[in-house]
């Protein structure tokens, strides 16, 4: 039988998502106390491998479960033998054609950053930073240039595997609150380190150093080494996960567990 | 010189504010970072000394600075000191009548519980949680009733040594959101674990375990013996404390760095 879980953590303590010999990741967590509910070894598929420091308040996976087991046991249960910064939020029982990477249609990210003369403390890890002021209208003007179907070779890492560097950035939207800016991505799929060096050249923008015409020559470009360098992981957080509706799982995670104040 | 510094910490990796023979607290820390600046030891006295666990949006503490620095070596130059789980966010030089603890007429703390069928993983050793639903409405009605001038020793842990049992809470309010509930205190002096054992004590009202008119013949009845137990200090933060404006500080923390979501 074909499990879907959605799963939280915060990606501090772990080598990024995906399994490693040293087991310590969070597929490898997951893994490990899937394996004292079933009694036996559970490979599990994410649909976004985030990297090291990188959070999900939302990541999807699948397993097929060597045994029958109460709905419950795969949450509460499982949750028992992970640590503390990951659980099981949702267990859904799907169809065997359900596959969390490839029966995705679209991702959900958001990057949190202070914006303060003075570096996080207590959101060391979970926001990145940027000392001097930076200009959120300029910033959100140069991010519409972005919206919609391109070639983001730009901003695609030299380790990225995806075969096809297009993809459709449906949503680029900045919030900002106080210091507070919220950077919020959806598209079909990212490429490797396609939010963080997009955050990095929107910082660019906000400080001054690139226009929004410049942003879209970069764009226009299609090569990384034109573009600004890679922002910190530490306020990127997978948020969601889009699939066919067939597939009856819940629509998106809780909010109240990624708001942290109202 | 005398100088005030607004401290933010995150609480978990620490023994508490108060300096121990082991050196593992808020206050170690600091007094080490700033000593590296002063090239002299130096001793601080804050405004609340929080127990193990709890964080702070803004602490305030003062000290006598052993030899003149620009203000920004007080900021910058003792974070470069500073784990990364704390932060100087101002210093402001003052008066040598002002004392961070004697000067204060009020201090406010927040209380995050996460009120949700699975325990935090982003957000662990930051927020309270309660599995259960609990009735919002309910405990804002019996908030209502500890408004006030009381003899709070029924929220008085035992090692308290406060001279006075009798404080006056000027503020209680309960903002739901989501899964989120934040309980937002002021009062010109806390007695040590009173607001931990305030919402202990709102949790049984929340749940039904505990009547309205049951809180207030509980806090009537002025013994700790009677009233439900401690609630966990994850959720605690300090978020400011009151001075009369002549000693010119700032009136309190930056929003932005304990807003995580807006």
């Amino acid at each position: 039988m074909r499990i879907a879980l959605g799963i939280e953590y915060d990606g501090r303590r772990f080598a990024g998502w995906q399994s490693q010999p040293h087991g310590n990741t969070v597929q490898d967590a997951l893994e490990r106390a899937l394996g004292q509910i079933a009694g036996a070894k559970v490979g599990v598929i994410a649909a976004g491998r985030t990297d090291a420091g990188v959070h999900a308040s939302q990541q999807v996976v699948h397993f097929d479960a060597p045994l029958e087991r109460p709905l419950n046991a795969w949450v509460r249960g499982v949750n028992r033998f992970l640590p503390p910064e990951v659980a099981v939020l949702w267990a859904r029982p799907v169809s065997d054609d359900f596959h969390a990477r490839f029966s995705a249609f679209s991702r959900s990210y958001s990057y949190f950053l202070l914006n303060h003369p003075v570096r996080p403390a207590l959101s060391a890890g979970r926001v990145g930073w940027y000392h001097s002021p930076l200009d959120v209208a300029a910033m959100r003007e140069a991010a519409g240039l972005l919206i919609g179907r391109h070639d983001f070779s730009s901003f695609r890492a030299a380790e990225c595997q995806a075969k096809n560097p297009v993809k459709q950035l449906s949503r680029l939207d900045i919030v900002a609150a106080g210091g507070l800016i919220r950077f919020d991505f959806s598209a079909d799929a990212f490429l490797h380190h396609m939010v963080r060096n997009i955050v990095g050249a929107l910082v660019y923008v906000g400080k001054g150093s690139l226009s929004a015409q410049g942003l879209a020559e970069l764009l226009a470009a299609r090569e990384r080494r034109l573009a600004p360098p890679t922002f910190m992981p530490d306020g990127l957080f997978l948020t969601g996960v889009g699939y066919p509706a067939e597939f009856g799982l819940p629509a998106c995670a809780d909010s109240a567990r990624l708001t942290f104040w109202s």
